[in-house]
C-alpha cells in the first residue's frame, strides 16, 4: 500500500515508517524537523542519541534494501504539501505531524497559539488535499484519550448513545480537554468529522494512551535506527521520567497526590494498532473512532522493578503543576481494536527491564535539570519564557 | 461599567455600542474593518449605505453627546490589543469581532483557514489578555445555535446531563456544526471552557439564531447611524434574502425541501441579552451558556406580509448548496435569559413591514445577482475563487 507518514522523524513516526516499510509497503514520509527545532529551543535532547532523517533512510536502505522517501518541509505550507500528496496518490496518510506536548502548549500565550495553528491548519490541508486530490485515501489520524479528560461516566470510542427526555441520538462524545494542545486535537477531530461528512472523506481517529518503549524489531536492526527517548519535564513521558529517576538514583516525582489515572500503550502496540487501522479502513463518509490503551499503577510498578534490579527507589509527591483532578473515576472502552484483533503488550517486567537497560547505557547522558516540570497550567507565562532569554 | 466591544464596527458590535452608551455604560470598540474588507473582495455591499466607524462615532457625540472610543487594529495582533486592554481595563469584554460567515468559510482552503485561524487566535489573544491584565472581567462570547447542529434529542444551554451505565455526570452539550465557520465557535467555546477552569476567568457564551431587523431606538436617532443590511449569497442571512427577493419581485429562493428548522432572532433582542448578560455576569470560573432564538416559519410568513402590502411573491425551491438534513427535529432550551426578565419581540407583520420600508427605500440599489449562493460544500473550490480572478 502507498502510505505517507506525517511527522515521519519523530518518536513514533519513524519507527511506524519501518515496521510499514518492512512488511512491504510503499513508505514515504513528511517532517518539518519541528521536534528537533523544540530540543534547540528548550536546550533538552533525546537520552538516547539519533541520527538524522537522511542518515536513517540510508541506514534503512542499507541494512534492508528498501526505500522510505522522506520530504522536508511543513504542512502548514500547502504550496509544499499538496504537490506531494498529488504526485505520490497515498492510498493511506497516518498523521503524526502535530506539536504533541501539553506542557509545551501551556509555556506562554505564544506556544498555546502555535500549537493550535500549527496542528490545526496542518490538519485542514491533509484533509483539502486528500479531498482534492485523494478521495478514497484513508486518513489514520493519532489522537489521544487526554482529549476525553476524567468524566464520571464510561468512555465510549467517540461516540455516545444518549437518551434524553424520551428521544435518543448516537453523538460525539463530550470531550473535556486538558491543555491547549489537547484542545488542538480535539478542533482537528471535530474538523475530521465534518469533512468525511460533507465530502464523503474515510478516516480514523486513533485516540491513543501514552505511549512507552524504545524497542521494535526493525529498530533492533541497527542502533542508528534508534527512536528519540525523552525525559525533560517538558515532552518527556511520565513512564520515561520515572525510569531516568530510578536510574539517576533521585525519587520518583508524583505530581500532587497521584490517584490521576491514565492509558498507556506500549509502542509496538501503536505500530500494531495502526497497520490495524490500515489494512481495515474506515468506508467512505465514515469517521472512526479507536481507543487504545491499558490502565497502569506506575510509580509503584517502577520503583519494584527497579529495586528487583538493585536499585534503591523512593517516591516524593510534590505540587501538581497542571489543573486536573487528582482522584476519579476512570473507566474507558477500548474494544474495536481488540475486534480487529490486536494482541496487547502489557507492561511487565521484562519490557521495563528492557527500557531501563537502555537508560543505563546511556546514564552518564542524563540531565537532572531538564526533569522537573517548568511549565505551570495556572500562569499564564511559565519561566520557561524567562530562561529562553536567559539562556544565551 | 467599563466595556470593551470587539467588532464594534459590524452588524450587531456597532447597534451594541450605542445601545449601552445610550445606558450611561464606557463603551470603547475594537475593529480591523475585516467586514468591509470582504465585500471589496466579494464586490458585495450593505443594501443600506453605512458611514465610516469615524464618523458613527463622530455622529453619536453630536447627537448625544457621549463619546465612544475606536480603536482599528486585529485582535490577531498582541501588540495591538494587550496595550489596549491593559489601560482600558474593561470590566466586561463584548467579542463579535469574528468571520461570522458559514458561506465565506467554505469557499475553498485559503477561506476555511482564515476563518478558523482568525477566530481561534483573535479568542485566544482575548482570554490572554483578561487572564493577564483584568482578570475578574466577563466575557460574553458571541456564539451561534448553529454549533449544535440538528440532533434527534432536545438541545439544551451549553451542558447535558447523561446517565450512562448507571454512572451520571454533566458534561457540554456534544456539537455538530454545519461548516468550518461553525466549526471556529465550537473551537473557541472548548478553549474557553478550559481558560475559566485553569485560570478562573469567568464567562458567558451567548448562542443565538439568526438575527434579524434593522431598526433599535438608537439607530433611529439619525440616518448616519445606521447599521449594515446584507443580502447577498454569502453574508446575507434567509430573512434579508427573502425581504429583499420580495420587494424586487422575484421568486423567493428555498435551498432544497425547506424544512430546515432554525432559530432566529429580533436584533433588539441581542442587545438586550447582551445588556443582561453583562448585568448579571458569570462567577469566577464559571463558563456560562444561554441560548437565544426563536423558530419562524420563515418564508410563509415573508410571502404573506409581502401580499398584504400588495406585492407579488412566488416561492421557488433550488438544489440545496449546504449539506444538512432538509427535514429533521429540532427542540432547543432557551430559558436562562428569559429567567433573567428578557422580553422577547417575535416576528410579526409589523416588524416586518418595518424591513420592508427600509428595503424598498434602497430598492434601487439591489444587486440581484448578489442574491443566489454561489458557494457550494460539496465543492472544494467554489465559483467564488474564479470570480475573484476574473474580476478584473
Amino acid at each position: 500500500m502507498r502510505v505517507l507518514i506525517l511527522g515521519g522523524d519523530g518518536y513514533l513516526g519513524w519507527p511506524t515508517a519501518i515496521y510499514l516499510s518492512a512488511r512491504g509497503h510503499d513508505v514515504a514520509v513528511v517532517d518539518n524537523m519541528a521536534r528537533r527545532g523544540y530540543d534547540n529551543e528548550l536546550g533538552a535532547e533525546s537520552l538516547v542519541p539519533i541520527a538524522s532523517l537522511q542518515e536513517r533512510v540510508a541506514v534503512w536502505e542499507a541494512v534492508t534494501g528498501r526505500r522510505i522517501a522522506a520530504h522536508i518541509g511543513d504542512l502548514c505550507d500547502y504550496s509544499f504539501f499538496e504537490p506531494l500528496v498529488k504526485s505520490f496518490q497515498p492510498e493511506a496518510i497516518i498523521h503524526y505531524g502535530e506539536q504533541r506536548a501539553a506542557p509545551y502548549s501551556m509555556i506562554d500565550r505564544r506556544h498555546a497559539v502555535y500549537t493550535q495553528t500549527n496542528n490545526v491548519v496542518g490538519n485542514l490541508n491533509v484533509l483539502y488535499a486528500m479531498a482534492d486530490h485523494v478521495p478514497d485515501c484513508h486518513l489514520i489520524k493519532l489522537g489521544t484519550m487526554g482529549e476525553y479528560g476524567t468524566p464520571n461516566i464510561d468512555i465510549e470510542e467517540g461516540y455516545l448513545t444518549i437518551t434524553h427526555k424520551g428521544r435518543t441520538d448516537t453523538l460525539p462524545y463530550p470531550k473535556q480537554p486538558g491543555s491547549f494542545y489537547h484542545l488542538s486535537k480535539v478542533h482537528d477531530s471535530h474538523n475530521i468529522m465534518f469533512c468525511c461528512r460533507i465530502w464523503g472523506l474515510r478516516a480514523t481517529d486513533l485516540n491513543q494512551g501514552v505511549v512507552y518503549g524504545v524497542d521494535t524489531e526493525e529498530i533492533k536492526l541497527d542502533e542508528r535506527l534508534r527512536t528519540r527517548f525523552d525525559y525533560d519535564g517538558v515532552f518527556g513521558t511520565v513512564l520515561n521520567r520515572f525510569l531516568v529517576q530510578a536510574v539517576a538514583g533521585v525519587p520518583l516525582t508524583v505530581y500532587g497526590q497521584g490517584g490521576q489515572t491514565r492509558g498507556f500503550l506500549d509502542i509496538r502496540d501503536t505500530l500494531a494498532c495502526v497497520e490495524l487501522a490500515m489494512l481495515n479502513p474506515a468506508k467512505a463518509g465514515e469517521f472512526r473512532v479507536f481507543n487504545q490503551f491499558s490502565v497502569l499503577e506506575l510509580a509503584n510498578a517502577v520503583q519494584q522493578t527497579a529495586r528487583e534490579l538493585g536499585m534503591a527507589v523512593e517516591i516524593s509527591h510534590m505540587p501538581n503543576p497542571r489543573v486536573e483532578k487528582e482522584s476519579h473515576y476512570y473507566n474507558a472502552a477500548n474494544t474495536s481494536l481488540l475486534s480487529l484483533g490486536l494482541q496487547p503488550h502489557f507492561l511487565n517486567d521484562t519490557l521495563m527491564e528492557s527500557v531501563i537497560n537502555v537508560v543505563q547505557r546511556h546514564k552518564h547522558l542524563i540531565k537532572a535539570h531538564l526533569i522537573m516540570p517548568q511549565v505551570n497550567w495556572r500562569e499564564t507565562g511559565s519561566p520557561l519564557k524567562e530562561s529562553e532569554a536567559a539562556a544565551d
